[in-house]
C-alpha cells in the first residue's frame, strides 16, 4: 500500500481522529500487510463508535482487541485505523451524517455501500491490504459490489464475534475485503483457520430467479464472469434459489433481524433517547412494534429457506447471483428514492442473514464503469472452497 | 436585567453563537427592555436553526425579521439573542442533545420544559426581560409552568405567525414570558396591540377534571392561588371542563398535531434524512401514517371541543386549571419513564391546540421548592382580560 498517499486524501474512510498503528507479530502469515477494522470491532483502548456519536459516548472503553482484530495481529498484519460505519451498523449504503459518508474511490459521487462503507473504502482506496467488515444483512457483501473488491460473508456461527459489536445475533458475521485474489486468499486462510483448497466445486447454479431482480444492464455486465466461472467449474444449470420467491425471503429476514435489533438496541434508546437519521429511528421504531405472530411466520419461512439452501447445494455445488442488483446509487439522493433501492438490495441480500450460508463477492465486472460485483455462495461451511474459486478465477 | 452576571452564567439558554444585540427603536412603550427570540423565529441576517442542525443546514438565511420579533423592536425592546428550542418544536421537556439542554434556573438538575426552553431559562434567569416562544401543544405555558414564569398562548390566528416557524399551522401560536406581571402585562399590551384593561371577569369556573390530572401535591400548591383568584372574580363554580374526557381530547389533539407536522416537515425529512433524537423521529415517523379516518374522527371531536369552550366561557368567565400536573422533571430520565409523564402533561395542555382559547399562566406557587403555574383560560379574543387577571392578583 502507498503510506504517502494515505495522507493526502483517504476518502473520508476513516473515524475522524482514528488513524493509528498497532504493529502485528512478526514473521507471521500475513506480515507486511495492513488493515483497518469497522468502528463495531473493539481495539483496546479506544472507544468502539459504532458510528454514532452517543453510542460511543455512553459505552465504556474495551480493554482488549476483539477477536478478528487479534487473530489479524497475531498473523503479522499492522491495524492502520477504525473505519466509518453506518449507525450501529443500520444501514446499507454507507451514509454518515456523523462521521462522514467515506468516499467510493471506484465510483465518485455515489455511495460506497454500508454498513462496513469505511472499511470497503480504506481497501479500494489502496491505504490498506484488507479490512474487517461486518454483514448482517449485507453489510460487507453491498460495500464489495460497489466498491469493485472481493468480500466475505462467513458461515453463520463460524468465527469468534467476541469484540465485535451485535445488532443481530442470528444473523451477525464478521467478513473482510482485499483488492486481488491472493490478498483475499491469504487474509481468508488466517481468518477462517482453513487452508484454501486447490479442488474447486463441479457444479454451477445460476440462481435465475436473483439474476431477475437485478437491472438488465447489471445482469448483462456479469454474463462475461458468470460464464468463465461455469467453464472452470463444468456443470452450468439454472434455478430459482427461493422458491417462495425473494420477495417472502426478504419480508421474513426484514422481521427477523429488525426485532433481534431491536431486542439489542432497545435499553440503549430508551436510555439515551440517542441522536439518528430519521431513517435509523424510523425502522428500529418499526421494529419495536413487531408482533409475536409476526416472528412466528418469519421463523417457519427462515426453516424452510434454510432446508432449501441445504438441499440446493450439495457439497460440489455452489450458486451464483449478482451481489446487489445495480451498482453504487448516487449519494445524497431523497428518502423516498432510496427506500425502494434499499428494498432491491436487500432481495438479493438476505439469504446470507436468513439462512447462514457463506458467500464471496468476486469484482470485475462494471455497468458504464461502475463495479458490481458476482457473488458465489456455497453450503454451510464451504468458505474455503468458494475462496478458492475466486482465487482460481482471477488466475 | 443583570448584564454583568450575564456573561458570567447563562444557564446554556442561547444558541451557541447567537448571542448579539440589536436594538429596538428608541422610545418606544418597551424602551428599556431587553428580549430574547426563540430560534423559530427569523432573525434577519441569521440562520433560524430550528434546534436542529440538519434543518440550520438546509435552510436559507432570514432576510427580514419575523413579525413578532419586528413588534418588539418597533416598541422599542432590544434583542439580545436567540435561544434554544426543541428539535423544530417537537418536544415539550427540553431536552435538546444538539444545542444543548438550558438548564432550569428555579429547579436545578430539572428539564427546563419545551419546546421553548431556551426563552424561558434566559427570562427565568435574568438574562433578559421577556423572550418569545412558540405554542402549539404547550411550548409556552409548560416551560413558564417549569421555570415559574408568567406566560400566555394567545387566541390561535390572532397573531401574524410571518418568520416563525410553523409546526401545525391549526394549532401553531406565537408567545412570550416574563418575570413580573408589570413588564407581562407592558409587552403583552405591545404584542396584543391592546390595552390591558382593569375590568376583569367575575365568574370563575375551577376545571375538577385537570385538577384530577395533576399530582395532588400539586392540586394542593395550587390552592391558596385558586382560592385568591377567586375572592378576585368573585363568582366559583367547579365543572369539568371535558365532558368525553381529557384523555379523549388530548387523544385528539395527538392526532391533528402529528398530522400537520408531517405535513409540514416531510419534504425536509425526505430530502435530508435528517439527523434527530429518537423520541422525535419516533413520532414522525407514527404521524406519517396517521389515517385519513382516525384525522376525520379526531376533526369530530375538535368540533365539539371547540363548541364546548365556547360555551363553557361566555364573556366575564374564565377557568382554571393546573397548567401541569407536577413541577418540572428531573433531566436524563429514561424515555419509558417520560413517555407517561408527557402524556400527561398533553392532557393538560391539549385544549390550547385543539380550541384555540387564549391561556395565560401564573406563576407564584411550589411544590418542594419547584414551581408551578396555574392557568387561567378564557373564550376566544380575551387575552388581554387574561392578562389583566395575572396583573390584578399580582397586586
Amino acid at each position: 500500500m502507498a503510506d504517502g498517499a494515505a495522507t493526502e486524501d483517504d476518502f473520508g474512510a476513516f473515524v475522524p481522529g482514528e488513524r493509528f498503528r498497532i504493529d502485528g507479530t512478526p514473521g507471521g502469515p500475513l506480515a507486511g500487510l495492513t488493515f483497518a477494522a469497522k468502528d463495531l470491532f473493539d481495539v483496546a483502548g479506544r472507544v468502539t463508535g459504532g458510528g454514532n456519536p452517543d453510542w460511543a459516548r455512553v459505552n465504556p472503553v474495551p480493554i482488549r482487541h476483539a477477536w478478528a482484530v487479534q487473530r489479524l495481529l497475531d498473523a503479522g498484519a499492522a491495524l492502520i485505523g477504525k473505519t466509518i460505519t453506518d449507525e450501529v451498523s443500520l444501514g446499507i449504503l454507507g451514509e454518515n451524517p456523523f462521521d462522514g459518508t467515506a468516499r467510493n474511490p471506484r465510483a465518485p459521487g455515489r455511495v460506497p455501500g454500508g454498513s462496513s462503507s469505511g472499511s470497503a473504502v480504506a481497501v479500494a482506496a489502496g491505504l490498506c491490504d484488507t479490512a474487517l467488515g461486518t454483514d448482517t444483512g449485507g453489510s460487507v457483501r453491498v460495500p464489495a459490489s460497489f466498491c469493485g473488491l472481493y468480500g466475505i460473508r462467513p458461515t453463520h456461527g463460524r468465527l469468534d464475534l467476541t469484540g465485535m459489536m451485535s445488532q443481530a445475533p442470528t444473523s451477525d458475521t464478521t467478513g473482510w475485503f482485499a483488492r486481488d485474489a491472493a490478498t483475499f486468499a491469504r487474509v481468508s486462510a488466517v481468518m477462517l483457520g482453513e487452508a484454501i483448497p486447490d479442488e474447486l466445486p463441479r457444479r454451477l447454479i445460476i440462481a435465475d430467479d436473483a439474476f431477475a431482480v437485478a437491472d438488465a444492464a447489471a445482469a448483462v455486465a456479469l454474463q462475461p464472469l458468470v460464464e468463465r466461472l461455469g467453464r472452470l467449474l463444468g456443470m452450468v444449470e439454472h434455478e430459482a434459489m427461493a422458491p417462495p420467491g425473494l420477495v417472502a425471503w426478504a419480508n421474513a429476514q426484514r422481521t427477523i433481524q429488525p426485532s433481534e435489533a431491536w431486542q439489542t438496541f432497545k435499553d440503549w434508546v430508551d436510555r439515551v433517547n440517542p441522536r439518528m437519521q430519521f431513517s435509523v429511528a424510523r425502522n428500529l421504531a418499526a421494529a419495536a412494534v413487531i408482533t409475536d405472530a409476526e416472528r412466528a411466520r418469519a421463523q417457519s419461512v427462515r426453516d424452510a429457506a434454510r432446508a432449501r439452501m441445504r438441499a440446493l447445494l450439495p457439497p460440489g455445488t455452489i450458486l451464483c447471483q449478482p451481489t446487489t442488483p445495480f451498482p453504487a446509487p448516487l449519494c445524497g439522493q431523497r428518502l423516498s428514492a432510496l427506500d425502494p433501492l434499499r428494498e432491491r438490495i436487500t432481495r438479493l441480500a438476505c439469504h446470507g442473514g436468513l439462512t447462514g450460508v457463506p458467500q464471496v463477492v468476486i469484482p470485475g465486472c462494471t455497468v458504464d464503469g461502475l463495479p458490481i460485483g458476482l457473488s458465489i455462495i456455497g453450503g454451510p461451511g464451504t468458505d474455503a472452497s468458494l475462496v478458492a474459486v475466486a482465487r482460481a478465477l482471477a488466475d
